[in-house]
């Protein structure tokens, strides 16, 4: 079951019992001729359940990149659909990183998909606005019964200046967008003073994160980018807010999933929870130096 | 097996030889109070072959729209497999209406999912391009071997002004993803004169297709909004350009499949072949007319 809890709530309680803001995100690599997706004498269902299993106590959430699993065809998404139903018997909220956004009759069908009760029901999902605010309306009243949403605000790839930094006209598109995720999410602000409609900000973009916070000052804002991507933890952080709940979760993917890669002495599992364990302790610690 | 001819030349070809620029959608909707989403003693599977089967010759391609299988969980996704394959063995087009858009690891995944060779291999898809260049990037080497990509650039949804029609500063963000498309289109112009490299333009916006057509003379252009979402042949038909192609596909989807609802005298095939029969040869007269 998928909890009925307002989604920020939920995040805010596991982060501070666990003194985390660390997402373990599942990013099953495509298999490539330098390296396998998936470690020699591993499913991919034993990779994610084991990995998830590992990183379980150091984490508040874990964040499933669909893409690497459509690229698996059906045993992906089936693979998909189990690794998400372990995650929920581990207490864990399950985040699916699925960025989609579509006319409104079709969002309500990607809402009912990634929020609703099937396969691949979510505790909170990512999605794109470029269609604007009648693609983002279905998802709305999953909100209101508990689920949570990540708005593609200001994305962590080095081209995400190409549209999102465009001045529109007088200032960025990204921040007409934050502006527009702030209305959006006034109406589910939990008890912890955030609201389940949150935002995607990379660790790649310190000043726009902290731009971002300004905006949005309710928003659950979720960061991409800290780890395989090159940011630091202060950068993760920028969007952080003080009392009572940073309002910030840090996503890490390949770098604890592959951690095994740099770590050969120890088996997947445990390389993953090293690293998760390592960036938990990183993560915290800037942000007691930042709240200091 | 998925053709390695280019793309747009493909559907030139069948353009000119059935006299058509119909796109059957194929979205199969949720179960709703008012009706099911599937008639009365179908399964999803055999609703989505009769309706693809019924109307093969009068189309050029037939588009999946994802969130619709997605939100049947596995059963939704197994049926999405068997149809984009029962349409491959009529020698149509797959068009994958999934709106992905990630970082370039990410859109790599995409890209391996739906132009690949798995389980949801198609000839084209539609991309969403909020990330910028580095996110469309991944696609491009699918189109070098034969595939096709459709580029968001303006939607047909009532709110898709929210964004996309910003001054972005002097001229609307939209313009400036079509001049990007139009970019990224110009090494994969085929035989016809068209790239594989195209855009999605909403019918709903026919002032805006005309423009798009001069930002982007050489993209096949995917044009929703036909039917169910009330745009007429001529505003479908707005973007489209003379010879030798008119550089235009237009989609109808749930007035195609759900036909039988008003037409009640028929079965669900049936009546599928009796609309895309007769939006078939209203495009075809409303083109004529465009071109004497």
């Amino acid at each position: 079951m998928i909890s009925s809890m307002n989604f920020t709530d939920r995040v805010t309680e596991l982060s501070q019992a666990k003194q985390s803001v660390l997402v373990l995100g599942v990013d099953p690599q495509l298999d490539s001729p330098q390296a396998p997706g998936v470690p020699t004498d591993y499913s991919l269902n034993r990779f994610c359940s084991e990995i998830i299993e590992a990183c379980a106590d150091q984490v508040v959430a874990v964040k499933f990149q669909l893409a690497f699993f459509e690229a698996r065809g059906l045993d992906g998404m089936r693979a998909l659909a189990e690794a998400m139903a372990f995650t929920r018997r581990l207490d864990l909220p399950v985040i699916a990183d699925a960025k989609r956004g579509d006319i409104g009759s079709t969002s309500a069908a990607y809402a009912e998909a990634f929020l609703g009760r099937g396969n691949f029901a979510s505790d909170a999902m990512t999605i794109n606005p470029y269609l604007g605010a009648d693609a983002i309306a279905p998802f709305l009243p999953y909100v209101e019964s508990g689920r949570g949403l990540f708005v593609l605000v200001k994305t962590s790839n080095p081209s995400s200046g190409d549209f999102q930094d465009l001045p529109a006209p007088h200032r960025p598109l990204w921040e007409l967008v934050a502006e527009q995720v702030h209305k959006w999410g006034e109406p589910f602000v939990g008890e912890a003073g955030l609201s389940s409609v949150g935002a995607v900000i990379g660790a790649t973009y310190p000043a726009h994160a902290e731009r971002a916070r300004i905006l949005m000052p309710r928003a659950l804002i979720l960061v991409p980018g800290y780890g395989a991507q090159g940011a630091s933890a202060a950068d993760a952080l920028a969007a952080a807010s003080d009392a009572p709940a940073p309002g910030v979760v840090v996503n890490a993917s390949r770098a604890i999933m592959y951690a095994y890669r740099n770590d050969t002495s120890r088996k997947p599992p445990e390389a993953a929870r090293r690293a998760a364990q390592a960036m938990r302790a990183e993560l915290a610690l800037a942000l007691a130096q930042r709240e200091g």
